[in-house]
């Protein structure tokens, strides 16, 4: 495919870990020309002087505008926005209103109810009306309405996972409605670029962590929002129990989803093969495979496996993504990618770095 | 309290993992003189050029003897057994006969069932008879037992973890005989020293790997034996998801373990606090606080949290050991302090050591 | 630049590190088309099946031919051969005569006297007459030669990173001739896949190792090679200090080189920074940077800084690389890209991965 | 030794990493009681809930005196100050006065001339009278005057780890005075406890990065000063390139110092050998042997190689300790135990642990 004239495209946020990855990404896309790099903190300084490890990146850090038409006027059409959860929120209706393109990397648009914002993240929501704009963008299971849409709230890194892990079986109809246990374990990149004790390299090394277990994650939200759609149900009932390990990025999801009828662990083979025939960026491995993180490490590549237990009451999932691209930067250049009806891997890699 | 001579000690297998930390931890256990240290790949090899981190220990490596009365003569009364699977089995008799005080480390002598040794560990029981002669040595649990016992079968590292975790909640009854699922992630000691590609350092670190999930890791033999006993059931239904993290030490395991009863998230606490209110290295965690493997690693203590989720519907414990320390060596000192009447804490550590 | 028709490219040891390294990179170079993975141990087995990172490798490997023209006949006309030392020198002269262009990233033909062979390296050379046919390929240096070679000699991972630092002082004329003392740290993945009990995970990390110091490491042959016809001295005097530190990737340099001249901090960073000023691939810091191999890993860069220190009496030089990329199979590209008049960036990176 | 009333201590700083190792060590040796944590940050909170890897510490954080008399008053004898720089030095004189042991573990007091803080430590000293009372406590080489002192100022962790290794060679007229370079690697946990961007896991993962080399590096004036007093040179040239590497705990120094005459390996191997075979926690390896910081992890021993080199005109000495024991809070037991007239190896331990 041949590319005309590249895209211009400003990311707000571009000093945190999904900014950063978004920046090194969009620089080799053969559709994007990077026109703004957003950033309260480092406004006015080398992009390069701040991430040493991209030194073609030969633009300053741009003021974290509020006002959209100050980057429209600049040429941008196209925004990727990775502030914290609640900034984005702000500003979104101008933004929108602008007719710009939005892919939003936080949280602030992937919940349809509003009441949900208090309760999990603590602020109101000032534009709930605008939740229903947003398009979910999981993209092997919304390319669709993605593919409409002017402004798409990508999902989380944890939710990626699960989601892509249990939807081919929920969407069959094989769960049971008993409660899902999901546990997953996630690289230290999940937990961002600020700086807490908890992420110290002395306190985090060496460990598994797990936090907020059973119903407090914050990703329950979408997990049941997008689960409970799936399978038509009011109030799913899903435990997510998150770990942290020594290691910069990756999430290992490992998911027990309770059966409600017998199937054989050939014929569930065969559904989820043929579920992501058709999708670029996930892996059904067979065999005694299992997904492991340093496989997916770099691309945007999702792994998955699946076993029937328990004399067939259980089905177990396991998956693998790296945090930082599947599931964050990656998912939402592909999103993009559906947006503007460009091949769906352009700009991705389904390689990983091995041995990175 | 006072100790008079030193027993006589001997260690077999003394150059892989377990057998290096059963030699660390004896040399400064008041009631041990350690009299020799069996191998059979770096016999007359002094043991500090092997070690260098123990330089104390200023002997060479013995056989790896198959005849007991070699040390017996010695003045060994007590056998520390840290052989692969399958090494101890075959000169069990000859031990056990000899009257010597038996801890053996190995999977060997764990099961009652010499039907599970072909089909779990691939080898044929070469003396069934011998394995109702073995205690299983989970201290917090069978202590009576232990301190009457001859030959004590040290529990495995997962089995520890788990059964630490769950056995409160089932010996109470609250159990409904639904899959308990467990995930467990452990450091790579667990893989042993021999040499594999798995286990080298560029392919292991930086990488969470699921490995023999769903029912077929060789711990199940162990956990579905004591739970089943525990809940009175001949099959109790337990799914076992292991991981390797890349770390040297600790598991982190996770476990859900469905309900028969509605029971608040209080009563569950009290009971856990209870149940392990006079064991030394078990510790219940209050408030949020959950088991993170670098507060036990260096210890022989378990760190034990519990949540009751889902409507009341599910437990999840959530706990954490030193896999070879409370998942192996400390353990089977702990084992062994008990057989000889001695404090349990003989020789071991509640501390951890902080940011190793 | 548009290519036409890619080049089919053959890789020898196409299994280990820098095999894999060599195929992830060709897989995207757009002159190139691999048409062979030779590799005795995995002969017929599916290359995805062994590196599960690389899944848009659809080809199994091949034998690793020892005779040139099966590969010719396949449409191959170029060469990679990352075969362990020695094992590439039986088979050289049949793949010089047969005309394919051949890189080899082994040592065996990076020494210009064989009495070096049995030395350094514990063989006999089988032909001493080609060692001074092959260039020896550090790109920054021997470009022109390397344009017109056919048969090139990739420089080690260690040698190139002091090479690249010490070059342009002594091509200067700047070195006093008292030793130059080269400290460096190794990522593991420069210790090869074979399986070792150093680089077993648990035995490597959380630890600086040094080894083979002083005058005892192979590349020392290299070094003083390329130091003392630059230096025009016969015996240059380098002590080399290798350590192995706990991460996969990257090689740190710290140099200490006397000077014989009074010369300001200024002088040197322009010297530096002038001798490299058209070098895609090197990168001289300014101010308080200092190279982290962080910034480099994932890229072909190598990050250099100086520093006039003890009044003048010393030059610090400090470098960084991704040994596996700009110490092997990047450097080994950067060369054919020379060999075939590409830029020299063509499928090479100047970007790093930030945060792998 | 039969220890009679242990002896009542206080730490000042007890939150920070040093601070915990003393803790951690304090409240095993048999001649010591904790009577008081102090800390600002934390104060009134139970110290096993910031360090819940230390469960037996049972007492709260307290205040961070200022007033020695409050801490003689609950029985104290003995303050180790493990505060900030400059922090200590401003309550030196009431604490010496007070006729307190002291053992400060920052740098306030380890330089005799007071112009050397503003210079390195950017304050200026409150107290240069004092500087002259701090006896430097460098167990292995000034075990007399810590015999005799109230005051000792611990020395630094490069250090200790760079001094113990270049003395002897020193002390015995072997330097020829020219620049003696040392390259020394230290975990993270040197960088302290403090949230720092540069120590976030995420950062200083998978990373080595040189820092403050040459002549920038704080400890170079304790160097300069022990070196120059040793080989009786006012202005001895020592560069020093400090770098951090993924791990917690260790420091490998690396050194090269120019000899004034020829000396045999042998020579000098039996020359560090004889001056430290009374030292209990220095141990000089032979024959192929080199220091590994895993060897020396949890231990308070500093592990020590000798080679000659470039014909007889380099001496490389190579060095190991931990950071935090040897280079820190093992070192000011030792002096505490020197000051006591304990055996120097009380509560301190010769072992490392193997694979923490």
């Amino acid at each position: 495919m041949t590319f005309g004239k590249p895209v211009g495209v400003g990311v707000l946020g571009a000093s945190g870990y999904t900014g950063c990855e978004l920046v090194r990404l969009l620089q080799s896309h053969p559709g994007a020309k990077i026109l703004a790099l957003g950033s309260r903190q480092y406004k006015g300084i080398p992009y390069a002087q701040v991430f040493p490890g991209l030194p073609s990146v030969q633009q300053n850090f741009d003021d974290d505008v509020t006002d959209p038409q100050v980057w429209i006027d600049k040429g941008i059409s196209v925004v990727f926005a990775a502030l914290p959860h609640a900034a984005f929120a702000e500003r979104a209706k101008s933004f929108v209103d602008s007719g710009l393109q939005i892919i939003d990397l936080s949280a602030d648009f992937r919940l349809h109810d509003p009441q949900q914002y208090p309760l999990r993240y603590h602020f109101e929501h000032p534009h709930p009306d605008l939740l229903k704009t947003a398009v979910y963008g999981l993209c092997e299971w919304e390319k669709e309405a993605i593919g409409q849409a002017q402004f798409v709230a990508n999902p989380g890194c944890y939710t990626t996972a699960s989601l892509l892990a249990v939807l081919p079986a929920i969407a069959a109809g094989l769960w049971n409605g008993d409660p899902i246990v999901i546990n997953a374990i996630s690289g230290i990149s999940g937990a961002g670029r600020g700086l807490k004790l908890g992420t110290h390299f002395v306190e985090a090394t060496n460990s598994i962590m797990p936090y907020k277990v059973g119903e407090t994650h914050v990703h329950l939200g979408e997990l049941r929002q997008v689960i409970g759609k799936a399978a038509n149900v009011t109030h799913p009932c899903v435990i997510f129990n998150p770990h942290l390990a020594p290691m910069n990025r990756g999430i290992s999801a490992s998911i027990a989803l309770p059966l409600n009828q017998a199937i054989s662990q050939a014929e569930v083979q065969v559904l989820f093969e043929q579920r992501y025939v058709e999708a670029p960026f996930v892996r059904v491995l067979c065999g005694d495979e299992l997904p492991e993180t340093r496989h997916v490490r770099g691309s945007n590549r999702c792994d998955i496996a699946v076993r029937v237990a328990a004399n067939g009451k259980m089905l177990l999932v396991f998956s693998a993504i790296d945090n930082l691209i599947k599931g964050a930067s990656g998912q939402a250049i592909q999103n993009w990618n559906i947006m503007q009806k460009w091949p769906e891997t352009t700009g991705l890699s389904v390689e990983g770095w091995t041995y990175a």
